[in-house]
């Protein structure tokens, strides 16, 4: 491409950062041995040892967490299914507790893991609804829960929609009742503050590859006294998560990742979201998807503009160099369309002119700039050949 | 450390290589968006699906293998669970077959995971035998087999000693019963040619770390027509290992490693391992643990030294900036000694003595030189000093 690219599919994964990158060259040319247990191996491996319980720290400490409670993992999925079946599995079913509760709005790999445990016949599941800026009736989830509630699984943050969840009210409902509370923060890690004391958390999602960190590698925040049944055998003194070599460059290289992730690049995406959102829904017909201010994340826009198809969209802006997603269903490997905009409410042609836009601290508001200039005129191009007709796309009707 | 440390624990882990952390970084920092679908999404994300494509053939092309039946996973112990209790899992038991046999030297996590699978009650195990030299006993093991063989678990090289199976019999055997073929080719993979197709094998595991490739990633080889289940849910299109954000960095990075090992590199370990074991062997009271030539790794050295407790041994070698392991009960965090070694039939004292050197292409002569004269001083002090007695250190029965 000779034109720079303008990335803004950051929820997706993220660029890493430079010193990030230095971290790691130094845990794989220098320090590269396999971490020793401290009581034994050759001093070399000592010290990746000792390094890596600083990583553990690090990340500890940004969620008020123990260095105990972190586990390393080698990505979100693998949070997910070690939370949700570790905890289901680990569980003795004779006490009569075998309701599990997750949202509609859910990553997808939660809700497999749903399907996948409701299809085992021992357990019964339960979607609570989200209203239409996709924040959850905590009344209506209330009620829902039963003395044989086990495990609740509520995202922290919307993949799509940026909307951000009350975990601290959701955690004292749990809590006061003896339900196991697992949050996937995969999104809001580093952009919305987390204090898993304070929401009463017992299993939470971390990643690294969202905020600027190396991939394939993630941790799960495991509350001290929660019981996980393993997904791996082979680990020494009862590892949660076996990784016979650990990745020490993957942690290392996140950690740093959390050290630099600070309020001031928050601040910077707030202000290019704010911009984005101001001028996209100066566009007729164009509304905002999920929520506004302090209950979005800093990094959302999601926007729905009528009479259009996303993937279309998605194709002029790719042309441009813009990378965005839709939740078009023919933009999804499964043709079906986002799940997330249908569970607010909204209609088939909404999700279809669907346009996300993800950022991340290394966006410039003159990319911004760039990107409403090209939406705007790639937007009225597409409602001229519109199959629902350019006539239409002056009414404002529901929009 | 203000000598240069002399690195003998590349069993355990290496040092990456320079070209393989380039190419890191060009998709950690310029080509790093997660891969697309072939047929949707922005084309930067195409762009990293084409190149993880490319890292797949590389690698399929290494063992024979086609690019579709090359899994990529986030480390060995992940390869070790996926296989077996993929393949077990995925078995429906009605038929009868129930029995999987591994042997007594395989790595622990596969061990374990025999023994998980056996605490289940729906499995029968069978822990093959070795001879003096790590050699499994072919007869004895095909006699093993019976009509309710369902799986055989056998490591193509051994972690500890070097000693590298037939694996082309074994399959052979297997492949005529019908009977899967798992094998753990971590310690061989680049070091022995391998060529799944003539060796009939099922699935095999192909380590990263191993071969100065990046740690967080590995890669299950999975023939055509077997079917595993999956430890993870949440994979589009019926994924074998959903994966989210792939690591393509690692990807990338293990794949170049791929390229770049060449037989030259064998050659010279086995220089330097040949030159190790001849000057070790000089020294009184000094047994080698395993195979002596083709049916031994290139990087692998093991010997006992009568008399001497390996940990203190390390210990001292340690401090002369040289990092090696031992099999001694003291250096492990289960305080066993090595199962390795006394499957061999040699006594607790062989392993409490045993001294394991590996080798990469990065060693050099000069640190043999090194490391040999190193040795022979620390082994004649640490004899005079032995409970045993310095009288003993000069009879050679038994060695």
């Amino acid at each position: 491409m000779s034109r720079k690219l303008i990335y803004l599919d950051n929820a997706k994964t993220t660029q890493i950062d430079p010193s990030v990158f230095a971290e790691m060259k130094k845990y794989s040319e220098k320090l590269y041995a396999a971490p020793s247990s401290t009581e034994y191996g050759h001093s070399f491996g000592l010290r990746a040892r000792e390094a890596v319980e600083t990583a553990r720290e690090t990340i500890a400490k940004k969620i008020n967490a123990e260095p105990s409670e972190i586990v390393f993992t080698s990505g979100e999925i693998e949070n997910d299914n070690l939370a949700i079946k570790g905890a289901c599995f680990a569980h003795d079913l004779k006490d009569g507790k075998n309701h599990i509760i997750t949202t509609k709005i859910e990553r997808k790999p939660i809700l497999d893991i749903f399907k996948m445990l409701e299809g085992m016949g021992c357990y019964k599941t339960s979607y609570a609804e989200v209203d239409r800026q996709g924040v959850l009736n905590l009344t209506e989830f209330e009620k829902s829960l039963t003395n044989s509630t086990l495990l609740v699984a509520v995202q922290h943050a919307n993949q799509e929609i940026g909307t951000i969840q009350d975990i601290e009210k959701i955690g004292e409902i749990c809590r006061k009742r003896g339900i196991m509370l697992y949050v996937d923060a995969s999104q809001s890690f580093t952009k919305v503050p987390i204090d898993v004391k304070r929401m009463n958390v017992d299993l939470m999602s971390l990643s690294s590859d969202k905020i600027n960190g190396p991939k394939g590698v993630a941790a799960l925040y495991v509350r001290s006294g929660i019981r996980l049944q393993r997904l791996f055998e082979g680990g020494e003194g009862g590892e949660i998560r076996p990784s016979g070599i650990p990745n020490v460059p993957g942690i290392m290289g996140f950690a740093r990742a959390v050290e630099i992730a600070d309020e001031k690049n928050n601040e910077h995406m707030r202000k290019m979201r704010d911009y984005l959102i101001e001028n996209l829904l100066k566009i007729p017909n164009t509304r905002l998807n999920g929520a506004k201010g302090e209950k979005r994340l800093p990094s959302n826009v999601n926007v729905s503009f009528k009479f259009i198809e996303g993937e279309s969209l998605l194709m002029h802006l790719d042309s441009k160099g813009i990378a965005a997603t839709t939740g078009s269903a023919c933009f999804s490997s499964n043709l079906q369309a986002s799940h997330v905009i249908l569970a607010l409410g909204l209609k088939h042609e909404d999700a279809h002119g669907s346009l996300r836009l993800t950022l991340s601290k290394f966006n410039t508001m003159a990319e911004m700039t760039r990107v409403v200039a090209s939406a705007k005129k790639m937007v009225e191009k597409l409602r001229k050949i519109s199959p629902f007709g350019a006539d239409n796309a002056g009414s404002d009707v529901n929009y």
